[in-house]
């Protein structure tokens, strides 16, 4: 085996960060430009701003009527009016014209009286004086600050500026980054990928998110794993731009020379973070420019990030990190975290009964759809071992609260009808939400026990009756139960397209590879009850802990040859142009809390679930039938 | 006089709104565009996208190691390790090289024992089917939903689109807006002003604020007050753009021709708004686009964008309006307000003495600056009559709570070294900020007794004593307080550049314009005390009822010959090029009770006040004694 580097060891986050800053600060002065004021949004300014010009710039008429010399009108009331002639006692104005002696204030239009002579009006109050004239920098004052230095320019703030004569200001240059992917496997979005090819797209992550931080990117094509190139490729950046990002090759791999490349260009100061996902990241200084390696897979990639280019893309700029959104939330299961690391865990957060709940997504460094489906982070400490189920943790809250609030909560079994839902509903009924959670059936029952769901869409067989659902929800709660009827779905074996292993059912399984559904799921509860009825040991069936979590991931696994057969619902087939041997039709419903059934959330839920646009959707989908959808079914307690 | 527009009701602004976005919902249908999905960031989805590839692509080794087929390795563990041959058991795989058939289990480099034999490696212990593999579809499955639709596109979504085979999506198109400024008055920012004039400010913030919302604005030259020309503009505008703003020219001045323009060309839904700042709003379509007249006071202008042009652009781009920062405060001065209309009051926040409170600054729709130092706006409904000074209001926040709790609030007499500390704090020590209001000595005093403010910047002469500020601190507070000397300012008349007139002292006031400051200020009790002293009576002053608030508010007003003469500080006679006579120095110092002297943000702003680069600003200022400043003086109560 080819020698691989080593860590000599991971830096704590905080402590990585701190060393990396202090050692930039020395090496870095701030670079300003002066730019037009109209072309200024979002930049921020060298020096605090002062006006040139007063605003208004001159003693204008606030109202549209007549100046007048207020001494002129002293005594006039309605016994004694006085009237004022054209000319010579006064002059019409409209609203922002200039008011010059002798005139010093203005008379409203409304309260002049026409006495019907040509040029005269007659007043019956006297005008103090001033009166509805905006004085020369009533608002602005020339010399007045105003911005101060290191702030961020707001529309307003561009208006004003112009406003106050300021045409050019001096602002903080844009951090101008470039960004490298690296690898001999990494192919372009554009190429058709073949097996061993990596789809590159950290690199348009990264680009975007330096675009909104106010930097601009510079994204190079993939470089090879070839020393000499990247050592290249490195160099000439560091002469031109403000900072480089390397991705991947940052690990401990035999391909991975990154950190070798930096160590013979210039200064690694950090290899290694006490970070999970995220810990093969590089902080270097080349040419005394921050080049930055970060790890290959995507959720590593957008920690790496926001931990460590964010703060120095901030330090250039001058502005402080944006503070997240902070909220306290119980977390629906237990989380084991090592010492040797902080760890962020993407979370699902819900509002169920007044509580805030965060349900932890896929932990894999390489799920990067756990970001998308994120709603926030749960940061577990270095000197923290985890959390238990049930514990308050600190959640950097990505969606508003008020968002949170109006979504529902729904964890259980899996089912393409959810993304559906949660696709209709924001739409038909703006500001719903629906957040989805794969655990199964069981687990969504679980987790409706321990209030952290609004609802737990199931599909469970009581062995005895042949009943859905309703044993189940009647045995395991005290409270008043509801079960929402869903859609009845067909169940089957998912085999190659046109069936090349002659699968006919369950007991054609035993010399084929198998692929199971995770414990606790409905699918699974129904395979072992299949299993038990002929007689066959779950030993015989190859493949039988070989876990997948959702229909779609075992038609995936059939799909790719990785499996050879494995059991679920036929639009899950359907979608991966598989062939499909029905078993049987169950009932997929949703168990739901009665005292949730008036929620208005709850409500949008069922009028999506019972309109007709939405079955038009699942008749599209195919596979299931539907002709109880929507309707309600009060549980109650067994006596 | 000539004919004015009439409103013939102003709309309360909800039902005007809703009017207004009833009507174009009728007329208008959603435009849609494929685009690259590397250009797609913050741009909104027409669809929902589903996965065309499977993320992994394939069955990838999830570590360094051999890839081995786990059935070879079944029964291995330290009494009976398993010999592996190279191309016979087991080949060598890097993190993310394909595994396929035979192979169906890594086994990680650190867990192999060399036994010395070339292509021969020892395991003792057995690998489990599938161990250390990423499945294919691990993280995403083909047909996967990965974004729904209307959903506002980020980095990690376009990540994940182009991980999943997506190179294009279908998004909504950008509002592209046209603006139009209009009138005769109106000069660019780049023409020398004359009286007159007023400065086109407006659309560069309407441009502005379009752009932060994802539209695509259109700014063209001002038109002149010319009905045919406007009339032929915006007809014009309308055929090629989604939207048009028409800026001043909606109220009912004689040359306020918008109004009659958008009858003729369409319909005018709504003339009148029911809101202030921003009642002369025209909501129109005109050839099925949204035509908004807006006023052209910069409130107004800003508030009439917020409430009228927001909601429109973003039902055009599907997206629901950010939902503001609220937070409870209680509002520092009675507010009255007119039941005719809903009221938007900008107001300054502070955390003071763990309670929130809120400032509310100058009220006109001039006041554009009032805008800029915001933090926040106090919205009146429009059936409500006001509110009382200690009332709790919600106040729509504009700057983090965070920010709010790290600002020092300092109420009470207006000076320029304020702007300067409120400059350097951030700078000096990050995250803390300084904001002052400026309501005169008195009013600073009666803010800190109501615990509204942590400080307040007084000079308050004691006639009795010649003694400044501790008498009066020590009269008013039981609570034990502390004075934080600052500058010795000079006093004195600010008259015109060379003296014209000849003034050399408050006995020469009695026959020029005099401009006072308000009521409770320390310089207009200095010149009372001044003018009884003297034995002049108010009376004998032309102009002694013309109040500015702010000493550069009396050097603006001389410096244009709006007033002859005014008191103030020699610092902003100096910054408006102005002759100074002095009067007298006086002692510029911050009241503060003793019990905020040790919070951190208090110890900053005393670092910054002790500091050589503040001192040095000041000199450059000129007009200040220095030889105090920063000192903390406890005062006891009297007995």
């Amino acid at each position: 085996m080819e020698k691989r580097n080593l860590y000599l060891k991971t830096t704590p986050v905080d402590e990585a960060i701190a060393i990396y800053l202090k050692a930039i600060k020395e090496i870095w002065s701030p670079i300003y430009e002066t730019i037009p004021v109209t072309a200024s949004l979002n930049r921020v300014t060298r020096h605090a701003i002062f006006a040139k010009y007063c605003s208004p710039l001159f003693n204008a008429s606030a109202m549209d009527g007549i100046a007048v010399n207020s001494e002129k009108t002293i005594g006039a009331n309605e016994a004694t009016p006085i009237d004022l002639e054209l000319g010579v006692d006064f002059k019409v104005v409209d609203t922002g014209d200039p008011i010059n002696p002798p005139y010093d204030a203005v008379i409203m239009a409304e309260d002049l009286i026409d006495i019907g002579v040509e040029n005269k009006v007659r007043i019956v109050s006297a005008a103090s004086s001033w009166q509805h004239i905006r004085s020369i920098g009533e608002d602005i004052v020339v010399g007045e600050m105003l911005l101060p230095s290191n702030h961020k320019i707001r529309p307003i703030d561009i208006s004003v500026l112009l406003s106050a004569g300021i045409l050019e200001v001096e602002v903080i240059k844009c951090s101008e980054v470039a960004i490298f992917p690296t690898g001999t496997e990494i192919i372009e979005p554009t190429e058709e990928p073949k097996e061993g090819d990596i789809i590159e797209s950290n690199s348009r992550m990264f680009e975007n998110m330096i675009t909104l931080l106010g930097g601009i990117p510079h994204r190079f094509p993939t470089i090879e794993d070839d020393y000499d190139k990247i050592k290249e490729k490195i160099k000439e950046a560091t002469e031109k731009y403000d900072m480089v990002i390397v991705n991947a090759g940052s690990s401990a791999g035999t391909e991975d020379y990154t950190v070798h490349v930096l160590r013979e260009l210039g200064q690694v100061l950090i290899h290694g973070v006490a970070i999970k996902p995220g810990k093969p990241v590089i902080l270097a200084i080349v040419n005394n420019k921050p080049v930055i390696g970060l790890p290959g897979y995507p959720v590593s990639a957008y920690i790496g990030f926001e931990n460590f280019v964010i703060p120095v893309i901030n330090m250039f700029s001058g502005q402080a990190k944006d503070k997240t959104n902070e909220v306290e939330a119980v977390i629906t299961k237990r989380l084991v975290s090592s010492l040797k690391h902080k760890e962020y865990v993407r979370v699902k957060v819900g509002s169920v009964g007044g509580k805030i709940v965060a349900a932890p997504l896929a932990r894999g460094a390489g799920a990067a759809m756990s970001l998308v489906r994120a709603d926030g982070f749960c940061v577990i400490d270095q000197n923290s071992e985890g959390v238990e189920a049930g514990e308050k943790v600190k959640i950097e809250l990505y969606r508003s609260l008020q968002e949170i609030e109006n979504t529902v909560v729904v964890i259980g079994s899996h089912d393409l009808i959810l993304d559906v839902i949660g696709d209709m509903m924001p739409n038909t009924h703006p500001n719903t939400f629906v957040s989805s959670t794969h655990v199964g059936s069981m687990g969504g029952l679980m987790a409706l026990m321990r209030k952290e769901a609004h609802m737990a869409p199931i599909h469970l067989l009581d062995e005895k009756t042949g009943e859905y659902n309703i044993n189940y929800i009647k045995r395991m709660f005290k409270d008043p139960m509801a079960l929402i009827k869903g859609v009845g779905r067909i169940q089957g074996l998912i085999v190659k397209k046109g069936n090349p292993l002659h699968i006919q059912g369950i007991d054609d399984l035993k010399n084929h590879r198998f692929v199971n559904r995770q414990r606790g799921a409905g699918t699974r509860l129904l395979f072992d009850y299949k299993l038990m009825e002929m007689g066959i040991s779950p030993d015989e069936i190859k493949g039988y802990d070989r876990e997948a979590s959702t229909h779609m991931a075992v038609a995936a696994l059939v799909g790719s040859n990785s499996a050879d057969v494995g059991m679920g619902i036929q639009s899950a087939a359907k979608a991966m142009d598989l062939d499909f041997i029905p078993i049987g039709e169950e009932e997929y419903d949703f168990a739901i809390p009665q005292t949730y059934l008036d929620l208005p959330i709850i409500q949008s839920f069922l009028d999506v679930l019972k309109s007709e646009k939405f079955k038009e959707r699942l008749q599209e989908l195919g596979g299931y039938s539907l002709n109880r959808i929507g309707e309600i079914q009060l549980l109650r307690e067994e006596v």
